[in-house]
């Protein structure tokens, strides 16, 4: 079988490319696993550290029909629809958040319905379609009132996965991602951007801003669970869904303040001096529209798995970005 | 001031252009009333019986863009955008759902975005957003997991509303209609087309097949309840909708059943006698996945006003479109 990975040259698509080389399989479209042999990793830039060949690494626009003609073919079985314009930009620059977490998300949907093999889609979408007036734990049947661009555009990509799916189009699956922190790499226009750079930044001895308050509630995934969940979400039967193909995915509830509790606990005082609090009344106003925890039981229910607490994610970050070393 | 009504051909586009001629004002940006100077009315077939010279009737395309710059230009105030493909179709037809119900929406409010002048626009959402597991009464907090391409489409329709509003590009509102019943004229391909049918039908002494059963719930709204409520999504002040956009109307409960014993104690039983009930499960899947009762404590405190009973209804249809007189 072969699989599209969008987003290919980013932390999780990367990281969901190496995984899926080391399996080797993934559920095909009778739900039975299938070897891979071909992984087309799309981006604006190409992914790099790939010595497989069962690895194609392909540069350009989601959001050119061509491009997608091209790399989501009647051989492409898996889709893994990573790719999009992130918070702060999306709310900054609407037109090309529309562009990309929209018209491509639909263009994909498009593609896939008329590959001939309804292939299982996996469709990231964000605790940011959360919005306005929210009780303090999220339940699953919560209503959507986004207060964002990309809060609305995420819905409207579950609304077309779920459509589709419910048409027999695709056989879709819209998983809201938590947070995912420790991010490795350079910070991004996220609003949720400064969860890694908090913890990586002093990690590495460098300073960081951290622009809301210690109280922020923060839900949160490690890399290593987020991959985790792409894969559970692709390989379980589309029927656990019931009546909506979107879903929010089991998280760790934290706030900064236990984060950067649990820095000073794993790599002590020394690292925690390095964050800067530096209150920024955008980012504050965007992540304090976003639910900080949640009741997950449908998730729960469905075999997604959870981190069990924010100094196993720093670990975590320590042993798999940066062998091991912390700068003390 | 200038106003833009899509499905002006329609039974409640031509309707809400009566009343805006006799009202002859309408809320302008800053909430008082205006003048109104031009109502346009955009349709796919003419718009007919208006003198008024401030009626100007346009046929088109509401999704070809070059159509939406002739009919909303600078000078256009207000948008009723009422135009859609009805659920049946959208069902069956599921391209021209999309174009209809979602691109040619996107192209009203980027034109209305780009008109310069804050446009208020009324887009008219449905019932059909809700579906799958729902309680008894459906509350204004309820979760959208729709089982329709219309109820997904208007979604959409509504999120653009709403997130164009919150930016400041329009002033929205995105109106959830309950069945307006009793339509006047030909059935049509909603779904819901036989609840105006089985009053409508017999009333002219003509058969009309019922086809679901008799304890279907029903959400109702006469025509004139409808108009009514359009009006006063459009005049009320743009914060009274809270965090959202979109509203679900107040509307009157009640069953098939109901309904039926209705048009009996007002035009007798020779006339129930020309309902003919047979089952059609296509058309019983889409119906019964709509509520057929809500409580809509946000539209009530915001004033919007719902029929007192089916009585009622039957006595309004028989006056505005029989000339009083029943086939016996």
């Amino acid at each position: 079988m072969e699989v599209l990975i969008t987003g290919g040259a980013g932390l999780l698509g990367a990281r969901l490319a190496k995984q899926l080389l080391e399996r080797g399989t993934l559920a095909d479209a009778q739900g039975k696993q299938a070897s891979i042999s071909k992984i087309t990793l799309l981006d604006v830039v190409p992914a790099k550290g790939f010595s497989d060949p069962r690895i194609n690494v392909v540069t350009g626009d989601i959001a050119d029909a061509a491009m997608i003609e091209e790399v989501l073919t009647p051989r492409t079985s898996s889709v893994f629809h990573l790719a999009a314009i992130v918070s702060g930009q999306a709310e900054a620059e609407f037109e090309l958040g529309m562009r990309i977490n929209f018209d491509a998300t639909r263009l994909i949907l498009e593609r896939a319905r008329h590959n001939g093999n309804k292939p299982r889609v996996v469709f990231t979408s964000s605790v940011a379609v959360f919005g306005g007036d929210l009780p303090a734990q999220v339940p699953d049947t919560q209503v959507l009132t986004p207060q964002s661009s990309y809060g609305a555009q995420k819905i409207m990509g579950e609304l077309l996965v779920n459509d589709y799916s419910r048409k027999g189009f695709i056989d879709g699956r819209a998983l809201r991602m938590p947070t995912v922190c420790v991010r490795p790499g350079a910070p991004n226009k996220a609003a949720s951007s400064f969860a890694s750079g908090i913890i990586r930044e002093p990690l590495n001895g460098i300073e960081a801003v951290c622009p809301v308050s210690a109280d922020t509630p923060m839900w949160l995934q490690s890399p290593r669970y987020a991959i985790n969940s792409l894969i559970h979400g692709h390989d379980i039967d589309g029927s656990a869904f019931g009546s909506s193909r979107a879903l929010s995915l089991p998280g760790l509830a934290t706030t900064v303040r236990e984060m950067v509790a649990a820095l000073e606990r794993v790599a002590g005082a020394n690292v925690v001096k390095r964050i800067r609090w530096e209150e920024d009344p955008a980012i504050i106003r965007i992540v304090n529209s976003w639910p900080g925890n949640f009741i997950t039981k449908r998730g729960d229910a469905m075999g997604f798995q959870r981190d069990a607490d924010f100094d196993s994610i720093i670990r975590s970050h320590i042993e798999d970005e940066l062998g091991g070393k912390v700068a003390g």
